[in-house]
């Protein structure tokens, strides 16, 4: 049946396809293996041309992993796949904790972006990775903006119909933290993840 | 900054969207309900065409999780997707399992494949997910075809340049089982995550 078993192989020739699609692109360096991962992980190439970093953000990812960051997600789904890190229990979410439930409740937003507010603590020097809720990205936005929070670098790529475009054309406008993100409804965990983890391999 | 941050309202006023990009194409009922949802969770609409239903599909998915069936998912992002039924112990994904590793090495397969595998004996009756792994998806029907192995349901949306769109073609033929998939490259955990908790919701 299949023609391809060998995982190697089966990335190996992934990768390859992947690097003739973009052939042509203005893609270089780490940059671009944050791209090829991305496309790799969706199989969707308007990736390429929709993600944007921020100067030095992919630099900043990397030396945020090497020096033990914690990796902050707005969902579980994101938080299963940055697995290395989750294994080391590096990766905190808090989305499906009854506090969040009840505070999101109280204050009628949604639970992702509770969770990013009882987060902030944590979020110095840590990698903050929205995939689906724009509010969550909104309120990572007004903590860095509002109450100082630093975190190394925000990966914010919301998907869907409602705000997550604009979410990240407001992302797009921030100064004070690095960030990588992309234009545009598309998004979700794989993005958020094919990212995380394209900074970890890159980080060694 | 959200101009919108109730929950409720951000879903109602999605699906108001995604029934207006979808307004003309040929979806009615359940089916229609499980396609808006993967929509939804992917703000690509491409899958409205992409999707595949087999006969009985979504029936059947309705009456496996109202009679409590188990799920049995390729990777962990999907079953951490499935959130309802994770939360009650009825998801299933071995890919991470020490023994799954280990004999993926020795038979020089995919974790993935080796998983379902080592599950044959759960999936009487249950929900087979494959979003990921398209050697997953080939397992599966091999255990259906030569081992008599029969779940109540496979969702078969694996995601890639390489097998993912032979694999769901593969899938297009099966005659034992019913299915629900997508053509293309195209896939993931957020489309599998999403058709399962479509067919969640619709068992009420």
């Amino acid at each position: 049946l299949p023609e391809i078993s060998d995982p190697h192989e089966i990335e190996n020739k992934s990768f390859e396809i992947i690097e003739g699609l973009l052939a042509g692109m203005d893609l270089f360096g780490p940059q671009k293996a944050v791209v090829m991962r991305v496309v790799h992980a969706t199989a969707d190439t308007d990736f390429a041309s929709a993600m944007v970093f921020s100067e030095g953000s992919v630099e900043a990812g990397i030396s945020a992993i090497r020096a033990g960051c914690k990796v902050i997600t707005d969902v579980n789904m994101l938080k299963a796949g940055i697995s290395s890190l989750d294994r080391a229990g590096r990766v905190s979410c808090r989305i499906s904790d009854p506090v969040t439930a009840a505070l999101a409740k109280e204050s009628k937003t949604t639970r992702a972006a509770t969770a990013m507010r009882l987060l902030a603590g944590d979020m110095k020097g840590a990698i903050v990775a929205v995939s689906n809720a724009p509010t969550a990205l909104y309120e990572v936005m007004r903590l860095v903006r509002e109450e100082g929070v630093r975190p190394a670098l925000i990966v914010g790529v919301p998907v869907g119909f409602v705000g997550a475009s604009e979410s990240k054309e407001e992302l797009l406008g921030l100064l004070e933290v690095p960030f990588i993100t992309c234009r545009g409804r598309k998004g979700g965990s794989p993005v958020g993840a094919a990212i995380v983890n394209a900074l970890i391999k890159l980080a060694g």
